[in-house]
């Protein structure tokens, strides 16, 4: 029966994934998330410790991450947590570059709202910067084979959010959505550099194979290719192994299921007047 | 004036209601969530004192709710704890049949989706199994005559998931949402078995009557009645009492104000090319 | 490097304005949000307490909001605790006006609502009532000047609701939004009396002048101009700086970025049936 | 078996109890324990809204108080309530009172102690004034025939400081105890004024009847009786219903079981020296 | 240094200490500490709960603890936790043994003390209960030959009631202490059946042997032997491996270095009187 | 009005100086105290860590004292500030000369007493460490002016151990208290090398001098000096400005009002036996 889970290893913890994604957080963006004193006095000693915290916690949700989807007997637990340290390990000397692309998409976001006042304002106030720092850490736990626990990154994001991107999409540099309530990025998109998304986009699967007892064949591209410098509009729903070309623009409440050309503008057909039909 | 609520019967606590439905969520998923130390050997003894916690939580929200839309003199007390009383037992008696039903959403959800990798992921992850496990739990008590507690449990759902379910919407079996967010289901909605709607879909009102102050009519049907195997993607709207037949597919971002017959294909109208009219 | 902040005067306290707005629904709402004790013989004793409270917290956090754009050295203190406990007063002041403007959007969300059966259930449940009341609170300290807090006030809101009403927006009175997630209100859009909006409607920036250096000019009306009684349905887009006139109707899942006449109603083209081409 | 408590009325919490003392603590003295924020501008508020917040404490537990030594059949419950809401009523009307019996408590504590530099370090730092405030609330209840309760409260203090004083005990004004770790006062001990003890001071019981069946016979009075004006020294032990006379002063380490006169002063025999007697 | 503790295996950890404590406290005496809704339908689950917590927490503390007095290396690790595994399922099992035991020091408290009105005010009011509960729990500990948690265990009933029993001595049956600050019983004391001491009673050791480079040899026995039916008055202090005999009675704050035989009633030399003597 | 504390500057926070005093038993004794995950990777950060927070905890606690004793006008605060920090950093760089002293007095209670197993159980588990660590504390805080801090460092330790010393108090090095409970050490009091005092002991003033209004005069030595290697037994009371002189032994229950020789053994006169004189 699905619905009990015990008498086996532990799921990993909410609540710890929770912990170490505040914690990178803080790592990746000091003074804005966790610590609130954090100075040029205090910096070093803040980071070192985090780091130390973000280890340990780590190598254990990793080994039970690694436990999720298979039985461990005990045997198996010198090797797990040998895994589990060195995926944390490379993880941990990642995130300096990681640093280094969501500052990319800071700007990114920044550039594109006029509202915006300053780069201290995106980090502090827009919802895009923490589901796409949920995406980026996820994605490479995805990329280390861990499993789980990519997502619960990204369902911490769409619950705090309303922005759901699977941990398994591909997203190049300067990447930023507005708003972002309702946007949804399936789990074999891949998006190029440049890209802004608006809110309640979807870039899903329109449908997908059965196997011979009917059910879904998983791991089968079925989710768009988005290219360079492309901006979808709000609640534009793409479906499909599809291509948008470079520099295409797709306008909002459009239902896009072919291609669309490289530097296409398409929009949705020209509404009627209910009124004037009335008459 | 309507802002100040004082000097009668408290109201259902917002606090309690959300500790009842983590107890049932903790007995409906024993292991998933609440206590992660469940296994063989406690959890007997588990599920015991939880349901005794649950009724001792029920039984006072349930009376607090009763005294919701009407003054509540003292005489009235002990009917009123009577029927609290009363109407937990039943509740708390229907929970296993709850469990069957949810086991099914829950292999529809996983069915639906070729990136779900295990019954176990979508209960963990899945914020549809949150939202569809309080709506079930609300509708229990809507039927059961309960004031304002069911909204109370659907709107918990909403802020933790953006899924907006009214608890009196009617609902088959082996029902499916993918992803979520902004899904409006209004409450004279019917919805048969084997159905599956995408994030952002609507199934609302158009219009309703005014009595002869102004004021909306309340309780008439007004939402819309969607058979078997129904297929609803992202961002469609279908408003107003109308039939959407078995087997019907409705297309992503449309607009959908009359009935759609059975095994019907509806999709938004081609869309026009602004890149290419531009030129 | 924009990720890192520190060594400067602290940044204004996310959880302390999380406080703020928690006392303003309590002053506003006494008895439904906050100390759930209120009655007709504390009733005082708490709103002068939490006045009180209130005042403490402002000004603290508005000194701190004034210090976030720009360099604030030593000597320029007096100064701006002199400006934060202006502000502070001010706002406390208005908290009496308003009530009665929020007294008008509860009635409007419950005259709007055939499922709504009082204003208890309007102000205890629906999201929109806290997300215009987020707005609302924001609105005054955008007019007093203050920096960066009152978009930290309407993304709690979006948080909590997924409805993103920028603070700088201009919103009349009876003004109800249904459901609500993914709603988007942009900086620049200015909103009459009795309007009635449902969920994911986008009242956005259709694009944006760029300065010599590539960046977006900041300070531009760009958003929207919405007549008196207007009613704008679920996903609708609304892009630039058009009008729509009063009493219009804006049917859902459209893309608009053209003038709407008053009193028109303007729904998305016709829907083609696929099954139908397909034969 | 006495070792379970199940299946009848709850008992007092000693959670409320501890809130109950920590209000009346606030009430007494405030801005010295609870809120650190009483201004002149808020102190009618704090105090309005705690005399609130320990009446509807007390009347419940004093109700639960009530029930603890004997059966309490439902029947009851009417009479219970009644009796409860009369001594809270009647005990917050005498904390004006009681506020001036602790001053002059705290004036002797001052007066008696070089080392004191004010009246505002008694408060704050000197543990007597906890146990001797915690032992004139408990005497209130105590008089009123509320069980159980004043015992909780003179064992908060006794817990916390060390000092055990029977709620039963009769003590004057201008009552002072210095350190005091190890004072016990038992239960028909009368202090008469301007009295002093210092610590591990014993008020005690020497002996006591026992009944027919060897159990002692409760509530005969076998504590000593002491005048005013007397000092006694550290650990000094005076047991029995013996008479201690104004003035008398008695030295410390003493086992006096005999009556001290008027103006006596009393002390331990004179020591020996060992080491002169090893010679 | 002695000062530094790391890098080796953890401390048993103070907090987990006191929640196994207090799990102890509400399995021996259910409905008075702990859980405070136990009733006759929820003990049976509670029970079992607790049990099952107090296991989990037992092995790892018991396990930290068999490292605490030599370096542990991870070869060690299997072997340690299967003593721990067995040292905690023996101490379980020995729970209704000391439930019974600690009935009858409730039962000679009440006996003791005409102050007492029920076995139920003891249990619930006299810190006695709580020291005399942690030493027998401590002695099970140090019996089975854990180094360090007894001490844990017996040090937080000191910080809680000035009671300081060292987990080592030994206890008979039908054990009363009364206010009890100040009371030491030291590591050899052995003690009879129904012995009642007084607060600041000591027994101690009067000096102990060093060895050739100066430091106290460990383990020799240098405390009292308390008889049956002895009685020991406040501040009483009693030093060196000196017999007290059966129904001795030794008078308050005497110094006692030498035997007490039976039946004897010792008390401190007869007092002087200073003021007789100035004259 | 005494008991009124409000309108003026806040008092010290018993909450903050209890985590000043849990920071620096944490940098004193680090892995036994505070964070138990230090290990030898991250000790340099916490302690970095915590160092900065002291500071910033300590300099507005200390401001807070320094305000304490006298009305502090806005005009002192530039100067009250710059001696809080100024005080603040020689605390902080006496902290290493603190935790050597702290190793002797840890040395001198092992071997002081057989039952201590090892160096890491009298940090752990010995109440007289914390005792003399915040006697420590509070006596640096005292030489520095800083009035009420010293009392609430040291009534904190009273609180938790029994143990009350004056900050007052000089106390040389190699210090040990066994047990401890009652222990008083009053604030002129002048300690020696290698003392040990055991539980109950009072070093205390016999009588004061009153000024012509019938106060105490402050500040005139009232206690006791004792020399080096001098052993103190339980419940002794010495008092008044007299000599114990190096080598002395004071038995235990004793009232000392007299200088006590050097090497001399003084104990208590030798008893009575009540029931020999009974006959």
């Amino acid at each position: 029966m699905c619905h009990m889970r015990f008498g086996s290893e532990p799921l990993p913890s909410q609540d710890m994934i929770k912990q170490i994604v505040a914690v990178c957080r803080e790592l990746l963006f000091p003074g804005f998330f966790g610590c609130d004193n954090v100075n040029s006095y205090n910096l070093e000693y803040v980071i070192g410790l985090q780091c130390e915290r973000l280890k340990a916690m780590l190598e254990s949700q990793v080994a039970a991450g690694l436990c999720f989807d298979r039985p461990c007997d005990k045997t198996d637990l010198g090797d797990i947590f040998a895994r589990a340290e060195a995926i944390t390990r490379r993880f941990i000397n990642s995130l300096p570059e990681l640093r280094s692309v969501l500052h990319d998409d800071v700007e990114a976001i920044y550039n594109g709202d006029p509202a915006a006042t300053s780069y201290e304002e995106v980090i502090y106030c827009y919802p895009s910067v923490k589901a796409i720092t949920n995406y980026r850490l996820a994605h490479e736990f995805m990329a280390a084979g861990v499993p789980i626990i990519p997502r619960m990154m990204t369902e911490l994001a769409h619950n705090e959010t309303g922005i759901d991107i699977h941990p398994g999409a591909s997203i190049g540099r300067h990447f930023a959505i507005d708003h972002g309530t309702g946007v949804v990025i399936g789990a074999t998109t891949i998006i190029g550099d440049n890209v802004k998304l608006y809110q309640g986009v979807t870039l899903g699967a329109r449908s997908f194979a059965l196997d011979e007892s009917g059910n879904p064949v998983k791991g089968v591209p079925r989710h768009p290719i988005i290219g360079n410098n492309v901006i979808i509009y709000s609640n534009a729903t793409i479906l499909g192994r599809i291509h948008v070309g470079d520099n295409a623009v797709v306008g909002g409440n459009i239902w896009v299921t072919t291609d669309v050309a490289p530097g296409e503008h398409r929009v949705q057909a020209k509404p009627s007047n209910v009124a004037a039909q009335k008459k």
